[in-house]
């Protein structure tokens, strides 16, 4: 209660501006915590009910825009409270046995956090398959691989793409694992030590579709580990999108021109026709730093604490709510995008300047003929110096330019080409296209299997 | 190769002085993927033989301090195969066949940190043990339960230490979980596209106890999830370590007096005989930020580099190191140190000054009595100013004085004591002393399980 | 603009509701805009006029809530510069000659900035008045200082709260030199390149109170240092507090005593008269993390950033906001917290269990007789190991027992008491009563100067 | 003291292998304070100088590698300490009077980092002289500049180039300022309260070059602001180096193409002759994250901890340390790095594929002959689209064709070149060449000045 205290307190403790947005979960958790009261014959079942329809009346007045939240009571639970009172009378006084709002809040957000993670995974899906249509429509367009930025060898766009599959599901599987730490019912725990009353805790976690109890009442009310995971899991997925934002961010400059934003998420200058600014692209990337610093504000925040329930813990709120916006938000928006994207084939094509790109080919050629690696690789080299030398492709050596190098050479090193070196890439999790529609198709499965 | 360029950039690119950490897994990598080779019929079994052999007196030659690292050589990979060079001869080019640097790091780096998770999972076991028999000889040992760092209510102290079993026991799960994808073998991605031969990337994963091989090569070469999961499990762990480290700080200050640690983990000044500095609980809490510095710095790294391979990459290892050791260290010390750990039972006595801490369990008695909650909970209220007002505690209060505050109260409120207090709170994860056994017994089996 | 476009995506690039906070800011800029550019003939007089009392008549609307925000125009310039056409029609299209929104957003962060490091500065210097004052009024309380949080030597918790005056001084300090950073002026940078018009820059940074002008546009509009510089000396501020604060909760236990929170900044529980929370102070320490993970958000933000401007510095507003408030109310509310606490000086003396605290003022005692520092620490240590074996204080042994250690002590060792102790350390910065005092005087004066 | 410690706990407590680091600063603060001692007949001028020489000796054996470390002695004081009884006895026990561990480290630190700070200065002057070498080289080449890395105005790369001197300049004022709080004298502060002694502080402050003496002891033995704000600074500075490090990796892609790197900071592959990795430039990017890392990690460090010493504060080396030396071995390399850039004239020019980048020109042409900025703005842009679909440049375009769109435009309209877009953004600040030009003279200036 803040009722006596000036405003400057008052607001500063208040986290009713914010933990408002909990009002659903605390009101589900207390109707469960209720029926088991009655169960267990703590309260009657005739005032459970009537706590029961108290509540679900307050939770239509709030989606209803009905509800006045009063600053005196700090938060979301005494404001419900406070309101129960006035539904239902003394009756609502009951609701509070066997309970204390410090596993009450570890029940709130628990039950937040399950829908969050929830929400997530379809999105991470959702953009999985995104990404295996785009590889699907785009299978033949090659592009230069890079690696420090440098041309290094070619390969399908659509395995590049599909690189991005894979990093999303490590996602999923991160936030699948956290999840079942987030799955576990803490009420019962009290302020405390546990509580005084013959309650049935494994009810309340059926009601409420939870998996398990938590087992020691001071850790479940001290306990924010499932927030910090979230988090982590979280900066890793904005990480992902902000290697991909990245880019596109490139690949839509004009040097590179590889692909066009579709203008819904694009700014146009209105003045410079040239000016296709990647403004979504960039602010996932930069949206990237604010989910960082949500992490390191819980760790901090928890570094150090004291066992059991400290007000610190409050904080844990405002910037769980704000990476779980930005996060569905940007995964959201982020899909929509990508699958607007245009491949520009054409200046795409322009990009391999030359074919040195092919060198790594040459050399695994020369071992095939039966030059050891290390050695194939040196004269390649000596080729290589030789063909910029002379401002020639590979393409343009002579047969007799070549055998000067080496004589395992033989006409069949014209075959060498940018299509045939994607397509000898052909071993699992290779570029060669073969290789690149199995996966497709094992991503298919993948997805498909998780839906069911 | 660092050869023709200056000192300083030599030293600023050289990776040599930490990455020779890895040479073990370097090593062990590149025998299977010799031996791959011959099955494949790509080299020689004799040429994998040789290979082999030559490999394993290198490793004999580090491992004896006879290993001369050559500067110019920038990595463990580079410094290893020039030596094989010399070991071997010109068969040694043929060990790189089909591999690349890139994939090769990934390899080593998911063989060092499988071994690590494997060693912080068995330290966070043998914490937990040594957890559950503190708990098991201090079984009836009572201090009060805080809750802002004020007295709330009595607790067992063998309840407050089996929270952080639970604590660790996440943290077993988090690691666990990491270690899933950890444990996926890359090489065979080559640079970033795949190979061009006809590897048996299975083979090579089935050979090192890999349970899975990475299935997009861009991918395989880019990623470094594992580490930055890795960190923020650790991250978890160190912030778990630092409320109990903080928790041994405070609870050995004269003021409390609850503990002394013994003086093994101390710093006593030499001259004044009331310091045991706690010195040890203090680094583990300081060290805490090196561990959330180390994620932060990973986090930081990966944000938006495009693919595939890039040179900041190498920033992944002497952070990871770092923490891998911290953790290791933190663990293992702070083992030792809570086994050694005396409760001073006379002076936690007489840390309870008042009896004002059974406030909810005379509440609650009232509620059995027949009093809605939040009514019992203002009688209370308006009797615990009452007693604070005339100095006496709850149980110096005559029954008349009792019942001038509601005619519920009965003689049989003097039966409750502290003792009574902890044991009625007697539900799943409570610190009633049946609670606890309970929880002993289970959390026994649970560590048995896991050792099977 | 935003329209035409999907409404995830408006709202996602959306900085309306919260760069609406820079409306004053906005305003003032391009009033004194206008005004350069009337005086520079590049728009007329009566023009410059129009759009000043147009403008104005804005600010009015916003400030009495009449505005109505367009979330189709995306920022709080564009909501403005849409207004200012329904007020004065086309004239309103010249305030943007030789402008852009990039240097004109720098304008208005920088504005804003330079207020609130204006108010934290007094902030600051509220709250060491404070503290002199509350070192004053406890000018002979002595405490026991710390050092691993074990006591070590007595001091006066006039000394102790003392050191925070020097902690918030420095903080000014930096806050200060941040503010040189931020107040110069970018207004002409336009988009990246400057502007094509015989602009009047000095003007308009005299206008609107800035030393200085921006000395090249591409960094200009590309800068957000001032805006990490501020939130480092944020982060180090809040440090301060949380280690106060810190401070405060520990001093506060029942186990410590030493003080007493006004009740405006704890929150009893109703029933356990026990409970002072010290909720505020436990808050405060709880969003230092919430200040440090808004500056590593913008560090992330700005890692790797290409020149100029990009849409990722759209990220620069909500953590910056987030601080101001934060550190503003933290600071002004600690102030209102530490004026009210109460120093329990009977607790306090009782703190001292023993006299080993004077360990060090009898080594120096032997120093003084003649001994060597190292050989008196030798002595004193076997003396307090006599001294604890025999459960005695030093001033119990009799001055045989000292002899018997060393024969240097005479009678005057008896002298040596805690309040001795304190008035012994008569050095510059010491915590003897006059050193105190005179540190009062010195902070008094320097607080009045800057005041001047 | 070590002994009797296990291994274990021996090398988690001990500091010397990394402050061993702090030897000289230890030593030369040591002599400083037996001068003062002698010069206040603390200890005898005889004294005083066996000591001084005792501790020349130590250091002379130090730098010369013949110094043994001993591991019981857990940090380098202690081992100086116990070297200096070897050399010359008993007397060196009186070196220790009227000093503590906690003031000499705090001395140590300051002493470092007042080195460490007047090296990054002197470090980015250097490379500050290099940027403005490289502007005056490059002073006529043109190339685009960017917003949201898509064309937006022509630019002198000059002009770009010293968008960062100004960066860098202000790095050198935050360093300076933080020098300012470094540059106080701790010693004489003794454990926390002060010592007995009749010392001279601020003869050891002058004698140590110090510019004034800490103010209260407790603080002086608790602060390590300093290192943060050093922390600070340096992180700022590394995101710096991040922007232009990530402009230089883009630049040497074959798509942007602007530049080459020398290829001492790159590295080739071997056999693909296209690739110049630029290693070094990646590095330093991917370094940032260190940087960051360190400041969180000593921000997370000072979190909540309790006045005085504390041994957590160990934690502030390692990390200092390694900023320490990233800072500088970053600057430096990136210093030699700028200064072998080649810019590619004839491949920059190649950059502008249209003229399109003249937009904002035509516009500010429009304003010239009397259209008010937005209906310019409005023109250009309604041209801009009808270029777009005709595919032909603004300066293929007929007089007809622009007239069309306003009667305002006239003959004069094809003077606008992007060498007349350049040289017209002629404002304090701008990028036309003589502003560009005077820049130069007004950083040669700067430059000089602070060098005096």
């Amino acid at each position: 209660m803040l009722k006596g205290k000036n405003e400057i307190v008052q607001n500063y403790l208040s986290s009713i501006p914010f933990d408002r947005r909990l009002y659903a979960q605390d009101i589900v958790g207390s109707i469960a915590h209720a029926r088991m009261l009655a169960k267990q014959s703590i309260i009657t079942n005739d005032d459970a009910k009537t706590i029961e329809s108290g509540l679900l009346r307050i939770k239509e007045k709030i989606e209803e825009g009905r509800f006045k939240y009063n600053p005196e009571y700090e938060d979301i639970h005494m404001n419900i409270e406070a309101e129960l009172y006035k539904e239902i009378g003394e009756i609502a006084g009951k609701l509070h046995t066997a309970r204390s709002r410090n596993d009450q809040i570890a029940l709130d957000l628990r039950l937040f956090l399950k829908e969050q993670i929830s929400t997530v995974l379809r999105c991470l899906s959702t953009l999985q398959e995104i990404l295996i249509r785009k590889a699907e429509v785009n299978i033949s367009t090659i592009i230069p691989g890079y690696t420090h930025l440098q041309q290094a060898q070619p390969i399908l766009i659509a395995h590049h793409i599909l690189a991005y599959f894979d990093m999303f599901q490590r996602d999923k599987e991160r936030f699948s694992s956290c999840y079942e730490r987030v799955d576990v019912m803490p009420l019962g725990s009290g302020a405390l030590a546990g509580v005084t009353y013959p309650i049935d805790r494994s009810a309340v976690a059926k009601d409420l579709g939870f998996s398990s109890v938590t087992s020691n009442s001071i850790d479940a009310v001290s306990d924010r580990d499932f927030i910090i995971e979230y988090h982590a899991a979280a900066a890793i997925t904005m990480m992902h999108l902000s290697r991909f934002a990245d880019e596109l961010i490139l690949w839509s400059t004009s040097e590179f021109g590889f692909i066009t934003i579709n203008s819904n998420f694009t700014s146009g200058s209105s003045i410079m026709p040239q000016k296709r600014n990647p403004d979504i692209a960039e602010l996932i990337r930069g949206k990237t730093g604010r989910v960082y610093g949500n992490l390191m504000a819980i760790l901090t925040c928890m570094k150090a604490l004291p066992l059991s329930y400290n007000r610190d813990l409050q904080e844990d709120k405002e910037g769980l709510f704000d990476t779980v916006d930005t996060l569905e938000h940007s995964l959201t928006i982020f899909t929509d995008m990508i699958d607007t994207v245009q491949f520009n084939t054409e200046q795409i094509r322009t990009a391999f300047k030359n074919d040195y790109v092919l060198a790594t080919d040459i050399a695994d050629y020369l071992v095939q003929k039966g030059l050891p690696f290390r050695e194939a690789h040196a004269v390649v080299s000596r080729l290589s110096n030789y063909a910029v030398k002379c401002k020639k492709n590979f393409n343009e050596l002579s047969l007799k330019e070549y055998q000067d190098f080496s004589p395992f050479f033989d006409d069949d090193v014209y075959k060498l080409t940018i299509d045939k070196s994607i397509s000898s890439r052909d071993v699992f999790g290779g570029t060669a296209p073969q290789q690149v529609k199995s996966a497709i198709e094992r991503y298919w499965k993948l997805i498909k299997n998780e839906n069911k």
